[in-house]
């Protein structure tokens, strides 16, 4: 088995943990083993250091405090969950990975450059293949109202700051190779089956 | 009052943290506002990070992971409480600061340049003067053995490598003008007269 590194990014509502489960299922069913996992978290130190960011006041750390916590945990996930799952031969799907970075803590503190320099000391790697599940916050919100459990924060994070994160998404992905953007307005089967040719294509 | 940013830095049983703390007393005998902080920690959430760190086994993270967790601790310490007192015209000393994660996490994961471009990239600032406590490595052991609390961790640490951290701290204080190197074998009241004296040339 050819190894593979996939991740999922996009705004919350769009529909990518749900696409990125389906895909690992899909794989799973045609022989491949599969390591889903996600961030922040996927390890049991990064999971520890994201309780340690994700508790207590909004803005209890710096945005360059932030970042440096979100780093070790990636740093970590990295070590202990992806690049063993890789070195089996395995393909990891990852929901979330830098690319959440560059766009939450690049636009929070404004620190584009200090998080891409950050990435290149310390993380280096980038996923094969990136998918961007893309949405009008607009639809993810009224998605994200009909199942109720994530409505208050989508909402908490306001529809204007949802809109930069899609326009930053986009952006990121007209400048990388890597990236395939899905369009998520489309039925769940559709982008399911779009998402299982391109990731065929991509082990072939 | 001119505010000053003041380091010590040592091995363990080297006397560090008394001196610290004799000093800070003294300044405030003459009528400086003195703030005596430690690493890691010296802020709620550096410490909380502190605990993160040094809980669990000796090789849960790995030295990569580890200098990032230190260097978020140390950005946290820095904004929250050095930086405050200093801008309120406090002396500020702190019982450790970059120089040991220089030095620990250096050696440890033979990082020194990541270590250096991390601190330039996230952290910046360095002391205006460190006090460099320096001791033969068995001096210390047997200080440590009288006072029986760091025994333990002293010991474990082993010799040789407390010679080498000896070796890197003199390294770092030949190539830094900051650094005023103290010799710790002499009695704790002449060292706290030579400490105050050099503050107070800095402080002029």
């Amino acid at each position: 088995m050819t190894p593979a590194f996939l991740s999922f990014e996009g705004i919350d509502g769009s529909g990518k943990s749900t696409q990125a489960r389906r895909l690992a299922e899909s794989l799973r069913a045609t022989g491949h083993t599969v390591t889903l996992t996600r961030e922040p978290g996927g390890s049991p130190g990064a999971e520890e250091i994201r309780a340690l960011v994700l508790q207590g006041d909004t803005n209890r750390w710096s945005a360059e405090t932030e970042l440096l916590l979100f780093t070790a945990a990636r740093r970590d996930h990295l070590e202990k969950t992806i690049c063993p799952a890789l070195a089996r031969g395995e393909i990891v799907i990852t929901d979330r990975f830098a690319d959440s970075t560059r766009i939450y803590q690049g636009m929070r503190g404004n620190l584009p450059s200090t998080v891409n320099s950050l990435h290149d000391l310390m993380i280096g790697t980038e996923p094969d293949l990136t998918f961007l599940v893309d949405l009008d916050p607009k639809l993810g919100l009224a998605r994200a109202r009909a199942r109720n459990d994530t409505e208050q924060r989508f909402e908490n994070m306001g529809l204007s700051f949802q809109e930069k994160m899609r326009t930053g998404f986009l952006t990121l992905a007209d400048l990388n190779p890597r990236f395939r953007v899905i369009d998520g307005s489309r039925d769940p089967d559709s982008i399911a089956a779009q998402l299982l040719a391109l990731t065929r294509a991509q082990l072939s």
